[in-house]
């Protein structure tokens, strides 16, 4: 089969590594997306690059002008370009849940199945930012690392190189709460300072004819901090509601927001179809 | 076609996802790994955490242990991975070069082609650093970006968080000189600061009857700085030299050390074979 991994907000297509090793390794053809403006499209805040932690909180976002229609974009060209081989298993995790509904709702046909990783689906509210402040996202601790005033920057940023011990434990626990700190850091080393803003303020639905044709899995991770199950269950109900006759397969994993770092075999299987949902 | 693709000192497996992504939309399932104490498996230095750059220079390395035997095993388990789905076209970056022609030496029968991209290749001198001392190489500027040590250190180290221009322009020019500086600091984003020492004074060499069986490509850098066309002519020369009857093909990009960054369609289209050897 083919994969199409899209990653979340701060992270990159490497972050998925281990989980594309494991795929590859079954016989499937996997290629992980760098979202515009992240990984090798980042393009970084001059003070990040030179170290200067107290310009990074205001220096405005190389990477504002980002909208999430150049998510989608990307993603759509991605799916074309593998189409030819087959169709195409769509995976996003958390905010590139935003990024794969909006490809769905553009390329329907060339799609297997969307999977969302613990990923934002707006569905009764259209954006991700909607979602962020509903009373379900309440016990989420991700927002704990934000630097800066999104308003002046244009980005939700957060600083990778902070080294104070207490701002990397902060990023642990909302992200990788499961992972010991020295593993942690070895995925934090990948992650991009800015998410640019616009995309947690953009219209982020797809139709129920279009993306809601395509058949879906959540994979709902109990142990998340970051977008906590109780908003991962809200999500999964909404969109059950609108396409009663295309449910989500859901699949628990006991992990933290990031089962690529933590638990990358099982992940891979439940992505390969080889476990039952639960 | 199976590749397995194997980046070189300070890189790791993200630095080639242009090419990957390239190659999997011609259909192929690829396959990029990330060394043993490189990328999601680096373990980096405490000073370099804590931005402490003048403590850098003295701390030994958490990854002075690696040797290149760990470099092979981490390849060999790969190939091993994908063998069950054809012959695996193995391909190395620089010092990758020294860990596929060892994977090469202990499972030929399941790769079908080495293709070594300005790459190590000992045959009459025994190791990496042997060669890093020949007068072929001595035009060479990417000693530049060395700091401490590495009798202290154990590693061949670098500061990819030093933001002084003077130091960004040493790498860019030792490395990726046909980029500009804004698309060389996306890939200077995804360096690590430690090589292992020892991977460059183990023998890296094959046998003529085991990895010299195995039929291989050089793709041939005319821009490097860093591995001078005169050395790679060498490494050549030698390697022909010893099985000639399975000589090298050999192609000619016009790129700098990197051509994953400057010339990914290009270097995807050599390595998919379709393009002639010049």
């Amino acid at each position: 089969m083919n994969y199409l991994l899209v990653h979340g907000a701060w992270h990159c297509a490497a972050h998925w590594n281990r989980v594309a090793a494991r795929l590859t390794a079954q016989g499937h053809r996997v290629c992980a997306l760098d979202l515009p403006g992240s990984g090798l499209n980042a393009t970084y805040p001059e003070s990040f690059l030179r170290n200067d932690f107290a310009a990074l909180a205001g220096e405005p976002s190389p990477v504002a002008g980002i909208h999430l229609c150049d998510y989608r974009d990307a993603v759509v060209a991605q799916v074309r370009a593998l189409a030819p081989h087959g169709p195409v298993t769509v995976v996003g995790h958390s905010f590139g849940g935003l990024a794969i509904t909006l490809a769905g709702e553009a390329v329907p046909g060339l799609i297997r199945r969307l999977v969302y990783v613990s990923a934002y689906v707006p569905v009764r509210f259209a954006t991700g930012a909607d979602y962020g402040g509903l009373p379900e996202a309440a016990s989420g601790v991700s927002g704990a690392v934000l630097i800066g005033d999104p308003m002046t920057t244009g980005a939700m940023r957060i600083n990778p190189r902070d080294g104070d011990p207490a701002y990397v434990e902060k990023g642990r626990l909302a992200f990788y709460n499961d992972l010991p700190t020295v593993e942690y850091l070895r995925f934090a080393a990948y992650l991009n300072p800015d998410l640019p803003l616009a995309v947690a303020f953009d219209d982020a639905r797809g139709t129920v004819e279009r993306w809601g044709s395509i058949p879906r899995t959540f994979v709902r991770l109990t142990e998340d901090r970051t977008i906590p199950p109780a908003l991962q269950d809200r999500m999964i109900a909404e969109a059950d509601a609108v396409t009663p006759g295309n449910a989500f397969e859901v699949f628990s994993l006991p992990s933290s927001h990031s089962p690529f770092a933590s638990m990358p075999g099982r992940l891979a299987d439940v992505l390969a179809g080889s476990v039952v949902p639960a």
